[in-house]
């Protein structure tokens, strides 16, 4: 039997432009697009007017397509001899169980590619003007998700979470920010260590949110966001108010008052 | 005065197609690139004819431009209108000191936009079909740069980097990955934990070799590799096989023996 192929895309964090050039390519010569509920449709339409569209949206409390049958769905199609494009939200290898479905498709021998996208912390760090790292305020960078199964406690090691020089990015966490932000206080990071909250990262109905560890849970709650929410831990959020000029702007106003 | 722009645009891990579409629109309408030694040429050559060209380059033992110059540079280059494409290797919000340009163009009122790139994580990665997370073996991601001055300690959080369950992504570590993974061992971390050793990834010189903790000093010292390595050290190595469909073959190969 001959065999269709299957690319594993990266649609990036939601502007169409920061899909990978790549990425871009595998849209235009695609026959079908398997997509999940996170990717916008303006991204899905740079496929061809011919190409199916098939979603698997996962959406909470709705019924989503179960893991297994998305990866059946993939096999089968490549089997019918078809160009494959599984488009996930952000990166394929950063969460979004994307390497799952690639060892499914390895072991049933179909060919498979893998393009990298921008992931929701690079999107938004830089749509926010706020570095991942920094010298002197954060040597590296962690990429989490705060999201659980519901019926399982969230099982990290806090300790090494609580590093004032790494920034922590924490996805889909909304739901247990409450516990991460207190947890990551008892292992001692300050209680105003800021944090970025960005809500639809790089799309048009991008908010955001500037809080700390210990006003964080209030805040989000406050601010009834509607889409999906990052959160950007670290000194490096501290950084916002320089990168809009704002320490410039101060400084002129305070040099032009003593002259 | 008015100013031009200047826009600091991540060029990805080495494969031209892995820039974003909005770097390729920010290059093809740029004025000048100001880049470094790790981009390359094929990716500056995206520039029309008639864009100035200025290479900033560090080369390790030879004389990069300071920092200090390149940030007056570009603020030099804008104030005279141009528009202006720093371009940096990988995310310019992920090391490689972008921050510290931003800050400086914020500081002096020149408009400016970061535009993020693949980092080579993730380029490496998607290259070695190898994800950076997946259930049950690695439920985050973190990246650090194994690199300092010279006259300086590696001064790290061993006892947190050292978790089994997060994915650990070296860049720049080639000179110390001895130190680390003895430091890594020392804290916990099983000897014969893998790490995938990426050199050159995503371009056309890219080499892989795959090892332990224990080995993988011995090893990259007789891998003989020439151009940037990056480590990705964790349980998620060990889906290299697996990605490979060589599972999927041994074991057809086991069940036709048994026929």
């Amino acid at each position: 039997m001959s065999y269709g192929r299957v690319d594993l895309v990266g649609a990036g964090p939601g502007d169409p432009n920061l899909l990978t050039v790549k990425a871009l390519k595998c849209l235009e010569s695609a026959d079908v697009i398997v997509y999940d509920r996170l990717v916008s449709l303006e991204i899905v339409n740079l496929a061809p007017a011919g190409a199916a569209r098939i979603s698997v949206g996962k959406q909470p409390s709705h019924h989503p397509v179960p893991q297994q049958e998305i990866n059946q769905l993939l096999i089968r199609l490549a089997e019918k001899n078809r160009h494959v494009v599984r488009l996930k939200g952000g990166d394929p290898f950063i969460f979004g169980r994307g390497s799952e479905e690639a060892m499914e498709l390895a072991r049933h021998g179909i060919p498979f590619d893998i393009v990298p996208g921008i992931t929701a912390a690079q999107g938004c760090a830089a749509a926010m003007k706020v570095p991942l790292t920094h010298r002197g305020l954060a040597s590296g960078v962690r990429y989490l998700t705060g999201h659980c199964r519901h019926d399982i406690d969230l099982d990290f090691d806090w300790q090494g979470l609580a590093d004032p020089d790494t920034t922590l990015v924490v996805y889909m966490g909304r739901a247990n920010i409450a516990e991460i932000a207190d947890r990551l206080m008892e292992h001692g990071l300050d209680a105003g260590m800021p944090i970025l909250v960005v809500c639809n990262g790089t799309t048009q109905h991008e908010q955001k949110l500037r809080s700390s560890l210990a006003r964080v849970a209030n805040d989000i709650a406050d601010a009834g966001f509607d889409g999906p929410v990052l959160f950007i831990i670290g000194k490096v959020a501290s950084l916002a108010d320089a990168m809009e000029g704002r320490d410039a702007l101060l400084h002129d106003i305070a040099a032009s008052a003593q002259a």
